[in-house]
């Protein structure tokens, strides 16, 4: 039991935007491996094992030579397939003598890996994402490393955004979220929660963006796919002009991303982005999305960090108390069982505890 | 055995001053419990279980509404015996929805909680700390919060003056507690030590105190109140004026004031106040009793506390060593056997290591 | 098995330097006890066990009284055998009140302890350490107390110089020593390792010792005593002058000292020297090598703890990894062969764990 993980192993999880993964060596640890990554000269990623088949030093102390990584310690070499191309004061080299590499993928402005078996890594399955392209959609977001909460949490908090009317009360919270009845369907590993609110009073962040007068219906619509990425299309439009119905020219249309990491049991990485098919070339306001959701403590996200982690120090001290559920988290409630069935499959045992 | 506390659950235990709950949420662990307090429009005050039914989150991280607590993440409410009175989303209630509210008792200018069963409570059975009323007595104490050792080391601590002579050489230390012996009395719940010093220099504090030259009689009469009450009733008289058979008409009297509050196994808030019966209105002479007691690590419960965590973390180094006693340990027996008699009445064994 | 130990008791280790042990308390944590230590009238030293008999206190938190410590709680008094000669407000002692006394031993300018079973404490196996006595080689170290990893990685990266070509390679590091075969041979509770670079470019730091243009011959003799002394033997001088036949008197030759000490587990105490034989009366150069060690995080030494607490951490996060061998860790397996043969003699078991 001590070894079950919360987390399936056989899943592409994001380890870095593309732009952070250069010619030299960068040190992530993700489901609970640490992992050396580097660009080669041919422009791909090569992740590694982290430690070094001699004596554990980490990799990423050492230094690249062309390809290759050079030990810090003593000199060891492993190429970018993880195999030990030298080693010091010996012509002979281990057959056996190789650390651990990683499948990658390249997609979506992410660097995306694989810490579970290599041979059933598909590229083809990397999460859809496509809305962090930078094409049809624009936004600048970021990265939470070490987030001091199970990575399930983040889940939880953005498949209900009920709690935007609390912890987000002064920006886009709205007492219509609560008081409107949400909707969930899911489908293979994907689950998608929505809600409509028609007729209402925009709240402040949205009635900026829309810009005009008038009532507005507004639409968050969650789309998770396990086990750990979330997309959600959320927008207002001016009452009657047929948003629901699939006209939303009248509205003004975003998406939140986010791509969460599972670092160890209890920490994440958290891979986000706002982005927006409304005034793409408004560079300022591309910033000042980023600003509203993080700034210092102050921003949307900042708000959430602060509830997650202390949930996750609430539920470590409470280890023997279950959640308990309400309508409003049928979303995550799915989401996690999408969870419990990948690592049913791994591991023979479901999870997550809940009664209901 | 895990989870064998050292501390009875069922007994009332400072949980703050009366002026420091208000109408807002202050949070408190008492006994391994988080705890929300808060005070009620009718002027009484709530404790409720620090963690929301539904998702755990600290209850005092959201705010007050009128008398009842909203949850910072979902907003279901709480009223102030810990009933769930609104869920986001939902018109049915599940009546099994609420957190644990405790019994509370505000006296002696302390509020008190009990952390057991509350069909137990008895507010009748609030520990006598009348010294701290502010009216025979005066003097204004404090609260050290997390104070890093087992709430007994502290105990042990005053119902042993000897170590006055070692640990405040320079206030009120003095020889001749080490060389007068001294009387253990109990009964029930309680224990009182008394020492009786005949005719000796009164060392510098009091002797400041009493203003007057000449010997002194000086005496320590400290009244225990299981599991965690003690009341020092101190002070010096002139010699021969008869302080010892009652007429202390001649001398000057104090009582130092501890309720003594388990945090969690290892750690304990420490109410303490020094009242007294000599120049009451003198408020420069009580800022520096205080001062005395309390002063960027050099007053005589600053020294104190150091030698209290350093002796917390012996224990923790040398798990198996049991405590060797001394005579002068008598009244620390006694105190710690009331302690193991509730513990046995509770749990059914005895804790306390110790080798005599 | 929890409490079998990676370092045997019955050994001499170093605890300080003789001028840190004044007629005053200094603690130290030797082998996970906690030892205090001060210099007598006679000019001996004494080592304590660092806890009062009767409440645990550390001694070192009291003071001397001529010979003896008194216990900054309640005054309790002990003589330098370890015995209590003095308790509070009592007239008879407790005749099994005591403390334990450590043996020590002064050699070397430093101050040994034997841990272990004092009936086996002969100071004639002391360590070997005569390079460190300020007369035939001069040089001024120092300590690094709670360096945080095993004492035994210290020991591996002593034993194979190899690293200096990775960790250092700007000072002394070579291509040449990977080049170049090592000879281990070994004996009793000792191993030595020998690698000699025939007709080589010195490194910048031997180059500019030896101050004389030309190539040269370099040496490195590693001398390991169980289970924790390192003398290294190394220098350079003019080829064919004869070095490797005997006469280095046309080289230059230095001497790294290191007695390594478990302060638990996963740290231990590094006293270190660097002596020489050349250029004896040069203070400057004196300074200049210890900075060459220590020096803000720029010193060799300071590069290898940068490693060495790197690959403890790496250890720990991969407990079950055992450590793979190279032949330039021949010095070092037999190094830890020696120490579990100790061990073994000591706990009837083999503790290092490696693959070969």
């Amino acid at each position: 039991m001590a070894d079950l993980k919360p987390f399936p192993m056989n899943a592409w999880y994001a380890a870095a935007w593309c732009h952070e993964i250069k010619p030299e060596l960068s040190a992530r640890k993700i489901c609970g491996k640490d992992i050396v990554l580097y660009r080669r000269a041919d422009g791909q990623v090569t992740a590694l094992e982290d430690a070094c088949w001699h004596r554990l030093l980490p990799l990423s102390m050492g230094r690249l030579k062309g390809d290759e990584v050079v030990c810090g310690y003593h000199g060891l070499i492993f190429n970018s397939s993880g195999r030990c191309t030298y080693m010091p004061a010996q012509k002979t080299i281990n057959p056996s003598a190789c650390v651990r590499a990683y499948p990658v993928a390249e997609k979506h402005r992410l660097v995306w890996i694989w810490p579970g078996d290599p041979a059933l890594a598909d590229p083809a399955t990397v999460p859809d994402f496509h809305w962090n392209d930078g094409t049809d959609w624009v936004g600048e977001g970021g990265t939470f490393y070490s987030l001091q909460c199970d990575y399930r949490l983040v889940i939880d908090n953005l498949m209900d955004l009920t709690h935007e009317t609390y912890v987000h009360a002064e920006s886009i919270g709205h007492d219509a979220i609560t008081d409107t009845p949400l909707d969930v369907t899911h489908s293979g590993r994907t689950v998608t929660v929505t809600r409509w609110m028609i007729d209402i009073d925009a709240p402040p962040f949205w009635a900026k963006q829309l810009g005009k007068p008038g009532r507005a219906d507004r639409w968050q619509i969650v789309y998770f796919q396990a086990p750990s990425v979330v997309a959600g299309d959320v927008g207002v439009a001016l009452t009657g002009t047929g948003a629901p119905q699939g006209d939303r020219s009248q509205g003004v249309n975003g998406c939140f991303l986010a791509a969460i990491t599972p670092e160890t049991d209890k920490t994440c990485h958290y891979f986000w982005n706002f982005v927006r098919t409304f005034r793409k070339d408004d560079e300022q306001l591309t910033r000042n999305i980023t600003r509203a959701h993080v700034n210092d403590g102050k921003g949307v996200y900042d708000q959430d960090h602060t509830v997650l982690e202390a949930q996750q120090r609430a539920i470590d001290n409470n280890p023997r108390m279950p959640f308990y559920n309400l309508n409003i988290d049928a979303g995550a409630l799915w989401a996690r069982r999408k969870i419990d069935e990948m690592l049913a499959g791994e591991q023979g045992v479901v999870q997550t505890q809940a009664a209901e």
